[in-house]
């Protein structure tokens, strides 16, 4: 990074940890905000986050870590937010610094409950920043798998092409590849939506269908997705392309993916709470299910799968009977 | 089936056997072609093939077996071959009852080595059929799904809609669902295609590649096969269609594909050989590679995949080498 341009990680979880791993690689010192005093003790002792990924070793001569969200914004150049879209409200109500001038990038895949609004609008609309300061990092990637170095491709949507590769080259490495995209809302709306498939995906297979049905279902999903994000933003777009459709199949196969874990239980018979409580963990997909479902009230895109997850996790209705009949939409 | 119209299959594999059984559900008898007489003096006597999807039961009363193609051709209206396309010539050799008036259907998912043409081209070309009376049956479908009844769609093409009506209904039951369509290249070029990039799945995953990149891998395959595909015969297709990425998914992914099971061996540094001999089965992608690797010498579509699949089963060059290269041309 020739320009000294300053990073900051936002976040204690997988993801934040394989991104700050990332940027290590490429950067002289990184700030590293995360709520948990214990865990940043522990970085500093033992060198790894006790919590997450926590075989990988990071140099803390590297790290400036801080409980302080303020701290790592005013440190940086290039923010890099990677928390739970629940809780992105409560995080940002701490912060007094300024975010002008600032760029923000998000690794979150969800939707602000509060102004259900995909991240960078939310950042757009609520703090003012201006589209072109904000970004998306994107999958197909597995935190689990960085953490082991396997090869991951990302991509990097920003709508000023220049930062997207100033993004791109501070997260690239031997194992890490990146691409470039001006898709930021259509990339932000696919990470999204992709946890619904994978929860789609969980609950099929937890009611015994098997991977005929699986490959129709992410078939079919595909083609969801693509009306649906047609409808919110039209552009140009190949939605064949890794962070779309890439990023639906790593999440809706692998059994890294929480989602379909979570979808896996539903449909096995957990009620959605016990689900949750036995996971300990937030399934992104469910908040998205249900914004998906209400945005989509507005946008009337054809969306049987969305559908079908949100009647399972919202209204009650019986999985085995809600899948039948979605069997019947499905080709 | 109102009409009476009657129905052959021609071979003793699995996926000849999961089809007799879809034909079961519909049909008061059939007549299924095999060589093997021990598997059908097994199947008169104890009701399944010794050989294949062994738990799947049949009504002997149903089956008029022989080890004479002359007569189950003789016998149909609707001839289904599902054999490996490796055995269609010499199986063809035999045939000396007429084929006029017949609807052939092909349920083989490769090219004929003699001709280098997909099996309608060939039935067209080599037997005058008609293409009217020429249709395909694809999946994603793994023949093992289907003897354990578990919801599987296939997609049923033909140039004449009527044909492929029939044969769909003659297909159909609680657990498979059928769609038709006009597309006899596009459907067979998808399935002979899918096997290539199932066995570089296959040879990824030997390698020690993860997730992340297989379904990198796999959203670079479907733009591959599209490119590929258009060039032989160009029409309105959604690639995303589940006969062409579900297909490729569903053997890409799954656990039951030999294709991949081959790949995964050549990655894990079995030669080629030594593979097929573990195998002691045909991996269909094999051919498909080498076929369409010389089809594409005149197409001149963009296939790194395919590239890299051929030079690692037909130039001896080594799969570690060939796939890091690979990682730079995807995206």
């Amino acid at each position: 990074m020739s320009q000294k341009l300053k990073f900051a990680v936002i976040g204690g979880g997988s993801w934040a940890t394989a991104i700050a791993k990332m940027l290590c690689v490429n950067c002289d010192e990184i700030a590293w905000y995360m709520r948990n005093q214990d865990a940043i003790d522990h970085l500093k002792t033992h060198h790894h986050n006790p919590n997450y990924l926590s075989s990988v070793e990071f140099n803390p001569n590297k790290l400036r870590l801080t409980t302080d969200i303020n701290e790592a914004v005013a440190f940086a150049d290039y923010i890099i937010f990677a928390i739970p879209s629940a809780f992105l409200n409560d995080e940002m109500s701490k912060l007094t610094a300024s975010l002008e001038g600032k760029v923000i990038f998000s690794a979150i895949k969800g939707i602000v409950p509060e102004t259900s609004l995909i991240v960078g609008e939310h950042f757009n609309d609520t703090y003012d920043i201006p589209f072109e300061n904000i970004g998306v990092i994107t999958g197909p990637c597995h935190a689990e798998e960085v953490a082991l170095e396997r090869l991951s491709y990302l991509t990097i949507a920003c709508g000023d092409s220049q930062k997207a590769k100033i993004m791109a080259a501070a997260l690239s490495s031997d194992y890490i590849k990146t691409k470039i995209s001006d898709d930021i809302i259509g990339s932000e709306y696919a990470a999204m939506l992709k946890n619904i498939y994978a929860i789609a995906a969980g609950i099929a297979h937890g009611l015994g269908y098997g991977d005929n049905f699986q490959s129709v279902l992410m078939s079919n999903s595909i083609r969801e997705m693509k009306k649906f994000i047609r409808k919110v933003h039209k552009m140009k777009r190949n939605i064949n392309n890794s962070a779309y459709l890439g990023d639906l199949l790593v999440t809706g196969y692998s059994v890294f993916s929480r989602n379909r874990m979570f979808g896996n239980m539903i449909g096995k018979g957990y009620t959605v709470k016990s689900a949750q409580m036995e996971m300990n963990m937030v399934a992104e997909g469910y908040y998205a299910a249900k914004s998906a479902h209400r945005l989509n009230e507005k946008l009337e895109a054809k969306t049987p799968i969305i559908n079908a997850v949100y009647d399972v996790l919202y209204e009650g209705k019986e999985a085995k009977k809600v899948f039948r009949k979605l069997t019947e939409k499905l080709d």
